[in-house]
Formats: C-alpha cells, structure tokens, sequence
C-alpha cells in the first residue's frame, strides 16, 4: 500500500464544491475520476478542507492509498487530465498512513473584500464587492474577539453534521493586500473549521462595521447562540482556502 | 459644446478588442451605445490606446463631445449599462477640445508572463504561461536595447494603416511582479505604438531569452526590417493597458 499526498489549487467558480454531488461538477469527482484512470482502480480522496461551491482553494491538500503502481509524472499526468480551473502543485508518496483530513492540525482561510465603486473587473469571482460603509476599527476588534476557543453553533447552519461545536481560533486578522489598492481581506486560522463557518463570520462582521449590530453583540454569540442570531453568509466567491498545517 | 473625459477598465477576454466590429462585442461599441442611450443622440468615442481583441486595460482613456445636457452621475449609469467585464471609474467634463487620442502625450504597456508549471487556475486569460527556458540577462538586454527612438517596422503587422513606423520609447523594463511568486513582466512607456508591437516585441525577446534568436539580431531589427524577420505575436491575454500620460 503507497499513500500519496496532492497540492492543489482551483478557481471554485465553476465548481459545486469539492464534495462529490451526483450530477455536478466538483472538484473531488473531476480528480478521482482522473486518479481513476491512471490507476486503473476507483480512488477515493481524503481532503483537508471541504469547500462549499465557489469557495476557492490556493493551497488544498487531499490524500488516497492505493496497492497500484504508480503511472509516470503522476502530477503532470493529473493536470492533463483536469480542467484549467484546477493545478495539481504537487503529487507524491508519503509516509505510509498520512491521511489530509485526519492528519491536519490547521486550516487557513482569506476571505476578500473589494470596497469602492465600480467594482473592478479583474475582481470579478475573486473578491466580495462592498461598497458600504465599513469601520476597520470595528473590524479590527471582532477579529480580537474571534481568537481562542469559542462555541460557534451560531456560525453554521443549524442542520449540520458536526457534533462538537467548539473551535480553536489560532489567528484572526484583517489587512489591506499589498499592491491592491482596494482590497481588505480577513485571514483566519483555525484547529478545524464547521460548514459555512468563515462566511457567516465575515457577514457578521460585516454588520458590526456597517453600523447594524453591536460589537457586544458579536462578542456574545461567541459563546453560543442559535444560527439565526447570527448575520448573514458572505457570498462564495470571496473565499479561499490559503494553506493547511500538518 | 462639452468634452467629456472617461477613465475605463477592461477585461479583454470577452471582447472583440476596442474598435467597432460589426457583429463583434466591442468595448466601443458598448460604451457609445449606452452613452449615445444616456444622451439622447449617438456618441462617438476618442480613444488612447485602441487594443486588440483579448488585450485588457486598467486604464483607458476616451473622449467625446456633445451639446446635449449632461445625465446625472455619468460614471454611475454608464456602469449599470456595461457589461461587468468593463468599469467606468470616472467619467466628466474637462477643458473643451479635449481628445483622448490626440492629446495623449504617453500610453504605457505591461505583457504579464507566468513562469513554471502548472499553470495557476488564477492567471487564465491573465498572464502568458511560459515554462520554458527564459534568460533574464537577455530580457533585460533587449529591453534596454528597445530604449529611445526607432524604426518598428519589423514589429508591426505588413498590412497597415501606418504611415511613419518610428516610435520613440521612453521607457522599458523587466520585472517580477510584487507578491506574485511566479509573474514576471514587461513594461514599456512610447509616445505611441503601432498594431500588435507590444506582443511581437515581446515574442521576438522571448526566442532571444529561450537561445533560439541571438541578441544582435534582435538589435538589428530595431533598425527597420521586414515584418517576418522578427518573431511571433505573443498571445494578446497577457497584454494590459496600464497608463496614459497628458
């Protein structure tokens, strides 16, 4: 048995997710479809970070063991056998056993926000357009308050498959990105993440810093709180799963 | 009578380059007919730099003049009657007799190279994919050799509307993109350019920096050459108006 170790990046734009959903397309099913073929035998990926349709990935890593010999130049072979919207960055064996999801110790996520009008047209699919108004200052301190362990039950939907609710927060921040005049993003880095988690965090930082709810407020479903005290989920598109820690 | 300014971004990907095409999406055509809804009559449009089918801009200039009354916030409406492939970041009146064309002093040009493989999902339609061998010394010879007035002949399409082929460039560079690991460019500021130079300068410096042309050759079609002595036209979806100067 080899168990190899994939480095992927993809534009989520024209994919339903990573998840394999019968009838769509998705990352997973577009990737073991091509391990598939070049193993000769059904390939079922491991992945270290779920993302919903449209979230994008810089750096996803996803994992299989197999008893097949490997085929030649697997990550080239791969990248002719996926769409444009996907790079296999890397693909090798690793110590026997390494499994993505299980193995992982952080995930890290940039969800980005384009302010100003008119929205730029290289941002198109790649940054959240939020021409509104926005306190940074407030931004800043949700941020503050994000860090450490918290209950976020109010932060994913209340139909779930999660059982604990608990997440460590290792690092939360906004910043301006270098040389983009008008993009403010907010990085966060986390033991694991639940379903929606950043997205409904960013929309509900979002209201603090548009003036629509309070910063104690916000402080206060961190210790949890039913989904519907929480704001809305930022679109998908603003998403991107940035790196994973092992 | 009053002359109106507009400042205009653009992804190329979607158009059939700047200039009227009958049949064809044009970014001309796209603008003179929402203008020419805005003020009641057709409008036609001055331009600095007319691009190519698949050439973007992040800064174009155009301008018109009519005698009707202005619409309320020009830039504003403009932007709700364009495709989100273009944005009017500023749009208003300036001195009379302004044209975009004829004005312009400068147009500043950037060709946008991703070196390495794979190619990265997020540069599609952004940045020439060139993993080949690439001497930088070379570029940078070449570019430095491009610096100041010369005959472009050899880079510029044989069937032209050109009738004076020198062009006096003001500045010319390589270099790596900040916070872009793989991106690197080129720059380049003339008092104007003819049809596709920019690309053909490009692709005849890139068989310079891959060993398939030598330098002095490369400084010898400076001098006025016909157009099949130089080297291919480089793919218009790295191509990017950057600046006018006035």
């Amino acid at each position: 048995m080899t168990t190899y170790r994939l480095d992927i990046a993809y534009d989520g734009t024209g994919f339903s997710g990573w998840a394999v959903q019968p009838g769509r397309r998705t990352v997973q099913a577009e990737l073991q479809e091509a391990l598939s073929r070049l193993f000769g035998e059904p390939i079922f990926l491991s992945v270290a970070g779920r993302t919903d349709a449209g979230v994008h990935a810089i750096a996803q890593v996803a994992s299989f063991a197999t008893l097949r010999p490997p085929p030649d130049a697997l990550a080239y072979a791969l990248n002719g056998l996926t769409g444009p919207d996907v790079a296999i960055m890397a693909a090798g064996p690793v110590t026997d056993g390494f499994d993505a999801r299980r193995d992982a110790l952080s995930r890290r996520y940039r969800y980005r926000l384009e302010t100003g009008l008119p929205p730029s047209p290289f941002e198109r699919g790649r940054a959240l357009s939020w021409p509104h108004r926005m306190d940074r200052a407030l931004l800043d301190e949700c941020a503050a308050a994000i860090l450490g362990e918290h209950d976020f039950t109010a932060f994913t939907p209340t139909e779930t498959e999660h059982v604990r609710f608990e997440r460590r927060v290792l690092d939360a921040a906004w910043d301006d990105e270098p040389e983009a005049e008008r993009i403010v993003r907010f990085e966060v880095e986390a033991d694991s993440f639940m379903r929606s988690m950043v997205r409904v965090l960013v929309g509900t930082m979002l209201e603090v810093a548009s003036g629509r709810r309070e910063l104690d407020d916000f402080r206060r479903l961190l210790a949890g709180a039913p989904r519907e005290s929480a704001g809305d989920t930022a679109r998908p598109h603003g998403l991107y799963l940035i790196s994973v820690a092992y």
